[in-house]
């Protein structure tokens, strides 16, 4: 072993404790959303901060920084270790990146902010509860005020939200995105009025009161066909799905029943799925390591919106589910043919609420939260001229005006928990799904084929291969290139939509 | 504040620290048991190592040394704080004894013994299954030599075992429980014979084939009855039934469903949920304390063993209960009159297995396993030599012997474990919930009335005034004398087990 690697093996196991406690973290968040007993919140909130502090230290301290210099220049990034693969270079330049960014945040600051939030958050839920955005405005002016600091701290070039966005989307600046939210603006509102013309598909079929255990019966069926394995994960229920992984080996997943729509638990069950699949699929011998690690939000993004919308609203999945659903649900969609039944999942209808948004609308939800946040951050907006700036937006992009403020700006928690820059991991993950989408279809020209006849674990096969197995080894685009060999581009999602909206909706 | 005060609080502080990651590890205790996927295995020893390390390290370090030694003398004991109420005078004592115990072991020696009875309870397994004796015994006889070293590292007066009973029970030694055993087994060995002579009693109704959910419904009722409330716990599903508190707002129980018997489910949370509940009476603001944790294995058996013996076994409580059974089987337990249930839920009857024991069997299965284990300690029994000792005693206490190891001395896991010192706290336990109820029975002379009516919530008043509410500021022969004016004694014990059962088995 050379001298470098023996210097890397040691910034490892360093590091692999903080990922360990990093991962408890993560099943304390699990607890408290499924099974936790509700007095158990105080002290729970207590267990969070602990590990916080401990993470914090471990990736903070003077070891952790004396192991990594040896290895990378700290204030340059240049790799100092001679013979280290590739990889494991990136995972240097990962290290120092997170270092970085650890260190430029004042425990002080950090401890406040996280206060700030959680009494935010709270706020948030009195507000929205009581349709009262003044209840709320007080705290998000502070939260606005306090991620402006965040963005001081941290240091950028060009505009203070990049410095918020570079924590959920590395290496991705606010330019980058206005110009590719820009450039997707066009083309799907254009879309979107072509469909408002167009005859509306019926969708009330799939609106009904069905039982809660067939719907998780067949979340199993589909699961399993997935390849999300039962001894690596699980699924329970909770009032927001979510996925939420400790460890490859343990991957979990949550997901909820809607009161009325057969449909939304089967999404939900795909995108979180996606998620949890992701992590599975990490390279669990690289973990606590940045190789270990998902590349960003919007990669993780782009492997649920994949399963969501790529293979579960597709004509093929369909035709081999909708006979499960018949068989489940004996008699309900008897007279349902897959033509109708395919048409319906696709329903476009503009509609306040984001994560009840179809596939063609729902980037227009997260360009308006985009541009609402930038300006809020960069001072162009101020926070009680919000609601009137949403609903202007809403009604030039979606053509709607929400009735009231709970339906409107104060339906998300994000900004509440202090999370600007997060939104538009969104849409950057269903650019990346189409993206990554044309080599697989290339790879799998049969894939539809076999997708009708319930086989889907092949998808999880190559989605492992192309991005899974890599952890941070490479960032988004470079991921993209090495798939496609193209630079990143909106344009094979823009496509997607296209084709596949105007033959649903018979469009010219 | 004065000055000792201060110092006071700042121990607090550090020891609250501690005292949140064994919180954190008891949940992923609790995970491990109930829901954590069976791949996660792996993930979750490191998770617990991780956090036992920062724990030891913790309770270990010099800061926290520093702090007591300012309050405390610590190679005497003697208080040097002034001023001091006598509640924080016995945390002192309390924290100073968990610090000699947590110094007086390695950290190296720590290390191998988890390694070895992490090895040694998977070779228990396989040996338990293949009911093969020699699979387990070179675990065994190295598991005892390092529980030896481990006594010697601890200290000890009169005898190695005495260290290890200690960890369990404190201040309680050997040459007490040998005399206690002694004085025991007299009596109940002579009542248990007079059974064997008397007819015995029908209890084939009890066994059947009952709905799980309708056995949950129940264990519910009698949960909500008992006062265990359900914001502060709840009721899961597990291999072997357990509780586990990370705080008395989180105080969370398991049970299982006994293939036939109706009675095992219910025996069992009245038995989770006493142990519960005394979690759940801690005083909170000593959270972090000694003065906020239970005071020891016996005392902790004290109250399981109350609530599913003292009550659940009462016929004063199957007034009240039987009825719901009646009603929720409808006709199976029609023509079963009260009296005929009470003598069947308590039929005595010699048995193999430990756990499956009445309660007047159960006494002797544990003085057999502590006069084995202390032989095995002290040398004066070979590991080979256990499966003949086992049987000989068997039959001497019990008049049966075991047809092979699987249901003799290999049945329990403690020894693979590495609990030397654990067993007796169970006999304890019953003797000191006996000493108990003679005050409660004194304070509540209607008790059998409301109890026969479901009020049980009164039973838990008395209790978390008389145990629960103090943690570690008394002993338990210090809480004993408190609540009974007297001194630790077998006596109500005896007396409580001859009357009852006279009368069952009408016995002259």
């Amino acid at each position: 072993m050379t001298a470098a690697e023996k210097d890397y093996q040691k910034i490892l196991k360093h590091s692999h404790h903080a990922r360990v406690l990093i991962g408890i973290s993560h099943l304390l968040d699990w607890d408290q959303e499924t099974y936790m007993p509700s007095s158990g919140a105080a002290i729970r909130a207590i267990q969070l901060e602990t590990l916080a502090g401990l993470i914090h230290d471990q990736k903070t301290g003077k070891k952790f920084k004396s192991l990594l210099e040896k290895l990378i220049d700290i204030p340059t990034g240049k790799i100092i270790a001679e013979g280290l693969p590739s990889a494991k270079e990136a995972a240097l330049r990962e290290w120092r990146r997170d270092y970085l960014q650890e260190i430029a945040l004042p425990k002080k600051f950090v401890k406040e902010f996280a206060k700030l939030s959680s009494q935010a958050v709270l706020a948030w839920r009195e507000a929205k509860k009581e349709n009262s955005f003044t209840k709320f405005s007080p705290f998000l002016e502070k939260i606005i005020a306090m991620s402006k600091k965040k963005a001081d701290y941290i240091g950028y070039k060009d505009h203070p939200y990049d410095a918020l966005l570079d924590h959920y989307e590395p290496n991705t600046t606010t330019k980058e995105v206005t110009a590719i939210f820009s450039d997707l603006k066009k083309p799907i509102v254009k879309l979107l009025q072509n469909i408002s013309n167009a005859k509306q598909v019926d969708d009330h079929f799939l609106h009904g009161n069905f039982s809660h255990d067939k719907q998780l019966e067949i979340a199993h069926v589909i699961l399993k066909d997935m390849g999300y394995s039962p001894e690596r994960g699980r699924l329970d229920i909770s009032a927001h799905p979510f996925s939420s992984a400790s460890h490859p080996s343990d991957s979990r997943i949550t997901t909820r029943f809607h009161k009325t729509s057969i449909i939304s638990c089967i999404s939900v069950i795909l995108h979180e799925a996606g998620h949890a699949l992701y992590e599975m699929g990490l390279p669990a011998e690289h973990y606590g390591s940045p190789l270990g690690d998902a590349i960003s939000l919007g990669m993780h993004e782009s492997q649920s919106r994949w399963w969501e919308t790529r293979i579960g609203q597709s004509k093929a999945f369909w035709k081999h589910y909708l006979p499960l659903l018949k068989e489940k649900f004996k008699g309900v969609f008897d007279k349902i043919e897959l033509g109708a039944f395919y048409k319906a999942v696709n329903k476009v209808e503009p509609s306040y609420i984001r994560v009840d948004a179809d596939e063609v609308t729902y980037p227009l939800h997260v360009i308006l939260r985009f541009e609402i946040e930038k300006a809020l951050i960069e001072g162009s907006l101020k926070v009680r001229d919000l609601p009137d700036a949403w609903n202007a937006k809403m009604q030039s992009l979606l053509g709607i005006t929400p009735r009231n403020n709970a339906e409107g700006c104060l339906q998300d928690i994000h900004w509440a928990m202090g999370g600007f820059g997060y939104f538009p991991t969104y849409t950057l993950g269903n650019i990346y799904a189409s993206q990554l989408f044309e080599p697989f279809a290339k790879k799998h020209p049969e894939w539809e084929k076999r997708v009708s006849e319930g086989d889907l674990g092949f998808i999880n096969d190559w989605l492992g291969k192309t991005v899974h197995q890599y952890g941070k080894q490479f960032t988004s685009h470079e991921i993209l290139k090495l798939a496609t060999g193209k630079d990143f581009s909106i344009n094979p999602y823009v496509s997607y939509l296209e084709e596949k909206y105007k033959e649903i909706y018979e469009l010219n």
